[in-house]
């Protein structure tokens, strides 16, 4: 019976902390297996079954050593691992890995369809002009803390000092007037965010957004006022101490949901 | 300073265990708060920003015994419980659920766009003709084991005989010869896949497949051969035990990824 | 060299009108040739190369008089047109279709992940409890038209009295109080909801709309304000006369983009 | 009654011919108009309700002479045009671009997402190791052609020497033996693929594809094979004939469906 079993749309990320650049690496992985398992669809004998939540764990185990930019070293990795289970026959290894573009020791653009946009509006009397961004991602490995928030009893994040920040920028602003050239306008409202992102450091998004609207403020004096959302894209610390190893705080999970939603208004 | 933050996209799952019949319930909820956190965003002082982590674990803690199909019941639950924090002014809780239909006591079906699919292929001297269902939305709440699997060092999955079990069935099949009223074929496939999965009790998703597979060959003979895409859309128990809470073990997590890919053919 | 090429994504749908009932027919094709076409590749000659556009035009043309829920029928009368043409030596067709169940003589709903929704918001002195319901599909095949608008130098819509009316419905409304059984009331809504589409004619998307508002106020007294949001999803007549057939009207092309965005809030 | 009507999801995109750069120029609209429209919505007429299909003729019409990357401008072009309508109160339009980065004269790279991808896969016997590349879309406004196709009774697809040829490039190639530094190898891989779609002229995509692959096996020598997924990704003329103005054959609707489906592999 021809048949596979494996995991897919396993997520990780990594760091490797440098002087003065750190290196970020992600990637997706798809695993699959093939091997002597009929007796599991028959009989119910899942004793050659390799859990598929084990391969979520393998990929994180070893994304601790092998994750590097050769995506090719890695799968072959994970390939020569999972061969040696008994039972397995074949196995192939799937990574996806995005575009990520540096910008300075520890930060990172990539893109998720980034798009400028536009909004006017007019009843006839008055015209208010919106220009925007979104889908601008932004990737940090250092310069970011959050703590000193109120505890409950349902809180269970601990505070910390050193963390990925990452979010997908989605900002409109308010032209009043417009200005001459809102290419050329929308291109420093884009370096000035940037700026208020990597260059400075943050005690929470919300603190990082304020110097993103400071920045912005400051460079274009047509603009009257600015609205963010922030969706903070967590990545995750992934604990491998139930693994049996040594956790050295690079390997992280991305995920999509649930995410953080900041939005906030900022006018001159 | 007009802003909020929240949580977005926390999605929960939960079972009431009866007799005879189990409920089930899931929603994604929204939450999203307002309030006196200037100091946040200008200076970076986190004293009055509930973590955005603390609400979704209170979505989780609060599910536990409010949870129903009441969705305004327990949105209200959870807009007085955030309101009573320090520094929040105001409070809004987005619930959305979507359509399980019962089959059976422990049994439900949901809907992501199923499709009747097709395909035809000739070159000229033969033809292939397959039919096909996906996005078949199938879930229970009893009668799914799985345990008996390797273990190795990075295996920490626990061995379970009650979990809730998930897929979105995807199948393809050769007829061979065309039955001469398909859609009334295809409905007795639809109905024989929905009988395998919910008459039978499995010890994993390749042995759920098994007699998914096994009850539409004996219902139709036309049929030579099926090929199964049965990603294992996992509901993760969330533990409540940090929050302090006794867990009922009712709470779960359902996330889109990673998730199990299972493969497989059965011919006659 | 292996390849292939095809054309994807071709959406189709039919009416067969009868009496009482209309029937109503969708799928989605994609269309495969494989034969004798290297000098294409290397030469640049295209003189087997049967065009994807003409594909699309011939799944239009045939489903005049094929496209049936026998999705397997029809797509072997493809296979056997395409196998016909000068240097195509394989042929494989691929459709899929969603499920439509019937409401009356002319009204179907379809499922796109139909959903309920709640949202309660407080600033702690007053608390708003909002209902909801998002993606119901519905689609009617008669009593709908759309003519008197108004013309310019770029109006090219002709007047309508008998056309496709399809919308995914997403409404909220304000309770107040909350109704006792928020299940029972909500399904009321949406029965409210059917009716309004189906058992009365219109004249536009807004004024089917009203309808729909009309009969959920008339059903639930608790209900003060509901919000909807009716993108018309455009089912556009295709033209078979330049293909050289006598045109039924009966054939259309679903589209995504562009779509009507229709808004709307009626207070009691 | 608060409502408004529009249209959403409206796409163009226009080159402007230069010497010896082309421009080119997209964006997604979406028109809102608020207005005296109660009796549409209570008594079905439709006198003042400006149909949305004349709003996306509207956008395209306008788009001729106005669609810039001054995106601010073209929007307050179509609000002007729309309030000067009868019974039209106010007038919302927004406006989305994506990014596209220059190539050469007539040549665009735009960003949905490019990934890196791998596929390792042993039997223990041999491994297979396969580079790729997913998401690279590539968009060029001269240099493309497709005439000398065969004709039957439902081809309408004229022929021409004058088009847009746009494809979001999936390649996978096998590696014989892997190179040392794969990372590199990718960015030659990348390279390639673009010097082959932008320098070379074309009679069709399949004519493209070759000259893509050409370009990558000359490049590599550790590459034995490479597979290609091209989808047409096309951007139809959009007549403004029926409009009453001079059409310059400069505007274009970009279409997601149906799409044309290439795929080949080239064998060393």
């Amino acid at each position: 019976m021809d048949n596979s079993w494996g995991k897919d749309g396993v997520r990780v990320s990594k760091i490797i902390r440098g002087e003065p650049n750190d290196e970020f690496f992600e990637a997706t992985a798809h695993i699959t297996l093939k091997g002597d398992v009929e007796a599991a669809y028959q009989d119910g004998d899942n004793s050659n079954v390799v859990p598929t939540d084990t391969m979520k764990n393998t990929v994180y185990a070893m994304a601790q050593d092998h994750l590097t930019a050769d995506l090719e070293s890695f799968a072959r990795s994970l390939v020569e691992h999972f061969l040696a289970k008994s039972g397995v026959d074949e196995v192939s290894v799937e990574l996806a890995s995005t575009r990520w573009d540096r910008v300075g020791d520890q930060g990172f653009t990539g893109g998720h369809g980034e798009r400028r946009t536009t909004r006017v509006a007019s009843d006839g009397n008055s015209v208010r002009v919106e220009g925007g961004i979104s889908g601008l991602v932004v990737l940090k490995t250092g310069a970011s803390s959050f703590s000193g928030f109120p505890k409950d009893e349902y809180t269970t994040l601990p505070e910390t000092d050193d963390r990925i920040l990452a979010t997908s920028v989605e900002a409109t602003w308010i032209y009043d007037p417009t200005p001459s050239d809102t290419t050329a306008t929308w291109s420093l409202v884009r370096t000035s965010l940037i700026d208020g992102f990597f260059d400075e450091s943050s005690a929470s998004i919300q603190h990082q957004g304020w110097q993103m609207a400071t920045k912005v403020l400051e460079a274009v004096p047509e603009i009257t006022e600015i609205s963010f959302k922030l969706p903070n894209e967590h990545h995750l610390p992934f604990d491998l101490t139930p693994l049996g190893l040594e956790d050295k705080k690079i390997v992280f999970q991305p995920v999509n949901e649930p995410f953080g939603d900041i939005r906030f208004t900022v006018t001159r």
